[in-house]
């Protein structure tokens, strides 16, 4: 079969590799409907993270069951599946108190940009729909498996409640998604941070009441304005950079808190703001499996249309174009389809 | 009147000054019944802080009103009043959302050890007893100045809820109030890391179900096992320094949030294990006003006994004395008598 590798910075592959196969009772063998590009792959494709050549890389999919292990009994062959980016076995201590992310016999995903996927602790980890979808609903399932819970756990890490104003730092895929979570928890005004005309578009089709296109302390200084010179109730942290992060605790109001579910790169907390205004930071690797049942929901009744971060779909075969597009943010988020 | 003033590090001083007088009509005058020595007034003593020499220092104090401003309208003279040692209008936005210690308008006490002192914001900041206080509950009526609502605002911040196993790092004055905090609020198990005899007694008077005496991977290995390999539901770091703060993210189960509330110094935020665990990170300088209410009730009907923290009593006369003792830990809390 066909997947995609990495190889060096900016070398993105697509190579012939043997179909996984399950080789514990707890594995399913997934048929990929759909992959896609993660903001979090540009780390290792910008060089900010280690590779080892020819790694796979991908951990984003839905599909059908190929094959499931014995020990997996909601499944079987033919069955529709979203696929969390980190599996699980949703009945460890960790699981059952909500961080599925941290699971003890938990791992994650990789291979999600081929042809066929391996997910460990399958029974945990998958959630299945009402027979087969339609293909208009497979962009929004599939952000399922990741950057939508990703951006709805910023929103409940930093604690948005009903008539909150919220800032939504970060403008990607999830910063959108953050957006969507905020508006369906009931914020009443959901600022964007966007200097983008196509992301703000889809900022507000995601219930973005304002956007603000400046940054640093001209940033700063419009969300005050806005804010009447109090400050965000909560800040959404959608980036994982020193400056994303450093913007989201100048806009927080004091008694607030930062949720942040970007991967820190070179992050210094700001600790003496942190205590001088009592503002917490929370958030993490997002629990996928713990959102997944209300999410799934909110996407099969049509309530939310997440896939709209989906602004390109490439075959497989032009996965490396599908990489240098968001690299250059000329596309959002790259949808492949094998 | 006398007042004690800070010249070096370790150069405490009782020196002669004007009685504080009204500048604003929000002002009150306070004859102070009893000060007492914070932990935070170690930082300066040691060096750790700039000092500008002849600093009135202190900020924690109970005592009689003597002269109020026209806009204080709920004090008179002849009150005994509790002291928040961040005053606030207790009515600014950031006042209303719980962030008294962020007031538009507030301030810190200075000059608390001393005979008498200026609280500014009086009418937001004091609350008063029913009549003179019994001489017997001074001590736990100047806790709530500090630090009982401090440790209580580590629990709230550590989000500990009935039946939580709470783990404390730190045995000072504030540590010690945040095991009587988490025990209030229905913690089934409040492990105490101390390795102080003295201090484990109180502790336990004050809750503490299991003491801890290791510190560090020893510490946090110990903790593991009382957890069952799983860690605190929530943590209190009590401390400042980042050996506390990395020792409360050591022992924070997956998902949980570590309070802190010691002034940080030296603090590196361990984002990385934040990230991975999705442990959270909230508190700050508390907003004593906040809880007054509820803690003046849970002193004044003798549910709780905080001033338990006070092992050592002085006159005015010898601060120096006690600033020694705490700086030499062989006082966990100095109270001062003008």
């Amino acid at each position: 079969m066909r997947v995609t590798t990495i190889h060096a910075p900016g070398d993105i592959r697509l190579e012939e590799r043997p179909e996984p196969e399950i080789t514990a009772p707890t594995d399913a063998v997934i048929k990929i409907t759909a992959g896609c590009i993660c903001g979090s792959d540009l780390w290792p494709y910008r060089g900010a993270n280690d590779v080892t050549p020819g790694t796979p890389i991908g951990h984003e999919m839905v599909g059908v069951v190929e094959e499931v292990g014995s020990e997996v009994r909601s499944f079987r062959p033919g069955d529709f599946v979203v696929v969390p980016f980190c599996t699980c076995d949703n009945t460890c201590p960790h699981c059952r108190h909500g961080a599925q992310s941290a699971c003890l016999h938990g791992g994650m995903i990789a291979g999600g940009q081929g042809e066929y996927g391996l997910v460990s602790q399958a029974e945990g980890s998958l959630v299945k729909t009402d027979g087969p979808p339609d293909a208009t609903m497979i962009p929004s399932l599939l952000t399922l498996a990741d950057v939508f819970p990703t951006g709805w756990h910023c929103a409940v890490s930093a604690g948005v409640r009903k008539g909150d104003t919220v800032v939504v730092v970060g403008d990607g895929a999830v910063g959108l998604c953050g957006v969507l979570a905020a508006a369906q928890m009931g914020a009443e005004r959901v600022i964007a941070m966007s200097r983008h005309e196509p992301r703000q578009q889809i900022a507000r089709a995601f219930g973005a009441t304002h956007v603000v296109a400046e940054r640093g302390k001209e940033g700063a200084a419009a969300i005050k304005e806005l804010t009447d010179g109090v400050g965000a109730d909560a800040v959404l942290e959608c980036v994982g950079t020193d400056d994303a992060m450093r913007q989201a605790f100048a806009v927080a109001r004091p008694g607030s808190t930062v949720g942040f579910v970007g991967v820190p790169h070179g992050v210094d907390v700001p600790v003496a703001r942190m205590f001088a205004k009592n503002i917490g930071l929370a958030g993490g690797v997002a629990p996928v499996r713990r959102y997944l049942p209300e999410l799934l929901d909110l996407v099969t009744s049509g309530t939310v249309n997440p896939g709209l971060v989906f602004d390109t779909v490439l075959p497989l075969s032009e996965v490396a174009a599908g990489y240098r597009a968001m690299d250059e943010r000329t596309a959002i988020k790259v949808l492949l389809e094998p």
